[in-house]
């Protein structure tokens, strides 16, 4: 029997930025083709499966779902530790569906899935088992962030979370722009909403003065916006960042 | 007078993969939002004028320009030089629509710009002039070659090009995949089709047995594929690759 195709489907970048009643309709932000994949797979895995119904509600809403929505199949990625992903449990056991011939879509919260979030152990363990994978085009957050900073597109690393602790934080951003000097590569970093303004000051007080840093947030909505400036002009009139939308920093030392 | 915005508009993964006439609906590929931005648009600076009219052709199928294709002004981006954008010229001069009041886009021959590709130079430009830039969200091919890949999605870094001299290539390939592992951070390169197998064999050649190599072709397209292997197992049976489509090659040594 054939096996069914691990299909990566991107969400959006609106959850938690609206409610799902204001949300724009799907078909404004993802590719009709996508959400017609979408319409037909009967099994999923995610990370959350409440918010994967409210995303296949709105799938409803362009293309009718193949099946009722309460008939169709949601499983759980167990939640990520921190780290490496060495460190994860067998995840084979998710795969089941697309063993026994049956098409399995991955989602995650935002975003394209297993790109700085936890998916990446599953597609791993679908090559392993010979399943093929389909990524289908969605937006990123990142790579928008990177586009719209201006900072070096040809080269660049994206790296995650900094340290919390305030000596480690700033012994890392002394290290990422060394990184960046030396590369000359743009170096993305995100953090938890709630310590936006906590990072800018880290990376305000850590930088040299030459050093572009770029920030954007919210991209793709009404209030969405990238500032980019030389790290003296950012210490001049520092930008108030929203606590409770994602952001994501970019740097470049030149 | 209020400026105008650089709207950065991605482009389909198709392009030089199909015949325009066979293309597919580009509502089918891109969101229906970023194509009714798209349509509206009288000024635009590309890579290319004439691939920007056919895409331009291809919106009007979905969405009708807001004024005949033959009133679209299209300026060209100097053709880059490879190596830093520092050295390019002052590109301000393509920006004055948006100086006068007229929002501009900005397009590059598939997928996102300003990301490995030489249109970071204007938006960093339009930065400097206080124009906002608007990124609208697209396909990545190098983003949905990382999400397929299953390699490690929270650290990830895009290098661009290789060298092409053997022993400089054969010392860098042993410098990324130090890089990867100390850092557990996935290395992503492309390279001219035509040079994909030989990227290949030499990736073949200078990575240790248990790393794992990725390689994904055409993604979004019929005939696409990613094939994620130790470099044990893939030197067992290399891939035949095309010389005719572009590939993103990522590496994580273990």
């Amino acid at each position: 029997m054939a096996k069914g195709r691990l299909i990566l489907v991107p969400n959006t970048l609106d959850f938690g930025a609206v409610a799902v009643l204001q949300a724009p309709d799907l078909g404004e932000v993802l590719p009709l083709g996508v959400i017609r994949q979408a319409a037909r797979l009967t099994h999923w895995v995610a990370e959350n499966a409440k918010t994967t119904r409210a995303f296949l509600k709105r799938v409803d809403m362009v293309v009718p779902l193949g099946r009722p929505l309460q008939d169709i199949v949601i499983a759980e990625l167990p939640r990520a530790a921190k780290g490496r992903p060495a460190a994860a449990p067998d995840l084979t056991p998710l795969l089941a569906p697309a063993l026994q011939g049956i098409d399995l879509g991955l989602i995650s919260e935002a975003g394209l899935p297993a790109v700085a979030d936890p998916g990446a152990a599953l597609v791993q363990a679908a090559h392993a088992q010979g399943i093929v994978v389909t990524p289908l085009a969605g937006p990123s957050s990142l790579l928008l962030a990177l586009a719209a900073s201006g900072l070096n597109g040809q080269s660049f690393a994206f790296v995650g979370y900094l340290p919390v602790d305030a000596a480690e934080r700033a012994a890392r951003i002394r290290e990422l722009e060394s990184i960046s000097r030396r590369a000359h590569q743009t170096q993305l970093m995100i953090e938890t909403p709630y310590r936006n303004e906590a990072l800018q000051a880290a990376l305000l007080g850590h930088l040299q003065a030459t050093t572009l840093l770029s920030v954007s947030c919210a991209l793709t909505l009404p209030e969405g916006f990238t500032r980019t400036d030389t790290v003296a002009r950012w210490r001049a009139s520092p930008s108030q960042l929203p606590t409770d939308k994602p952001a994501v920093f970019a740097l470049l030392a030149t």
